[in-house]
């Protein structure tokens, strides 16, 4: 009993943007610790946006990735100069595009297209321009003008109000299971991208529905 | 120039308690994956306390126990049967005291003793009364009744209350380093016990001292 979705609102990273795409660079750095270190650090950076949240001591997206960073090398006894930090941190401005995402936002462009994201304007702007994004979004809303990140409710919020639209009005994507089940919980009209298949956590909810590529995604039916 | 510290605040799981005696109980069920199922439930364990308290969907440590007990099942393809988790979450009722806990809580005993603990309360009562501890805490405060988990400063603010002090007369002792940074962001006077030499965290606020067992805890000399 939903109504028509009216825009739809992705993710950043992971979603549209492919943040292992640092294996390479961290590869190259760190022989044979390029995978795990990126894993790590993508681990550590969202604990870091939770608790942070949490204990109501935000900090930028940016500040926070770059403390993961530094945690994950000391924690796998990662010697990293910080010329090296730069240069890893440098690859989230030009992070690649998943091969599904571009025929994807062709095939929703005849609703209104959005971002929504814990990354700061600083890291946003220069990711889309590289990707040649510029002309596809009405909204590129970041989570730093509320200095809070996702899942907490209020993030969601600022989607409704800048679109003008109900929560469930808005057709939400993201690849990352806790945002999804965050945007759900907010009231949103949600896809799970599973790309690779993997478990669903369990947090009392869930997304509407659960497609394997962005392509999949559709206007749901609504009976 | 701290104040005194007039009272001693345990976290309980992880701190006092062994959370990782479930490692022989998995171990025996699916041999060969009894170490990594113990990681991986502890660690999602955490991560759904942390969202569930950022999406205001508070369920008992008890229910989120469970739930990341599945999760961690079925990612790592383990069939497990409804008894099976039974027998796995009713280990958590007799968990271990870490060997230096109880010289520890003699030692310091002529403060007044606590525990501040994500843990509801049909969890902790038996955990208390297995190790033999029931006369020796002033107060043994859950979450449940404010129904959010740490690093919620309100968790923190709970323990002031109910022991009738000010933040830096009471001295927390956790060795989860998430929970050392919220009470330390929260004001307590806060020892961070640092068993494995693990490597901190960084979320922009620290322990006050670091330890590597529970009887290094002391009342701090403040100049």
């Amino acid at each position: 009993m939903k109504t028509t979705i009216k825009a739809w609102v992705f993710d950043a990273y992971g979603t549209l943007f492919d943040v292992h795409s640092v294996i390479a660079a961290a590869e190259e750095m760190f022989p044979g610790n390029g995978r795990s270190l990126s894993q790590l650090w993508r681990q550590k950076q969202l604990e870091y946006t939770w608790l942070r949240s949490l204990m109501g001591r935000y900090a930028d997206f940016s500040e926070v990735t770059r403390s993961a960073l530094a945690y994950a090398c000391e924690a796998m006894d990662l010697a990293i100069t910080p010329g090296q930090a730069d240069e890893l941190m440098s690859t989230y401005n030009h992070l690649a595009l998943f091969p599904d995402a571009r025929d994807a936002l062709i095939a929703l462009a005849s609703s209104r297209l959005a971002i929504l994201s814990n990354g700061a304007p600083a890291m946003l702007g220069p990711l889309i321009q590289h990707a040649g994004l510029e002309q596809t979004f009405a909204a590129v809303m970041s989570v730093d003008e509320l200095k809070i990140f996702k899942p907490d409710p209020r993030v969601y919020a600022l989607a409704t109000r800048r679109l003008g639209l109900q929560a469930d009005e808005i057709g939400f994507v993201s690849s990352n299971y806790w945002d999804a089940a965050g945007a759900s919980n907010f009231g949103f009209t949600v896809f799970w991208i599973n790309r690779n298949n993997v478990t669903a956590d369990l947090v009392g909810v869930q997304p509407d529905f659960v497609v394997s590529k962005l392509t999949e995604v559709a206007r749901p039916v609504i009976s």
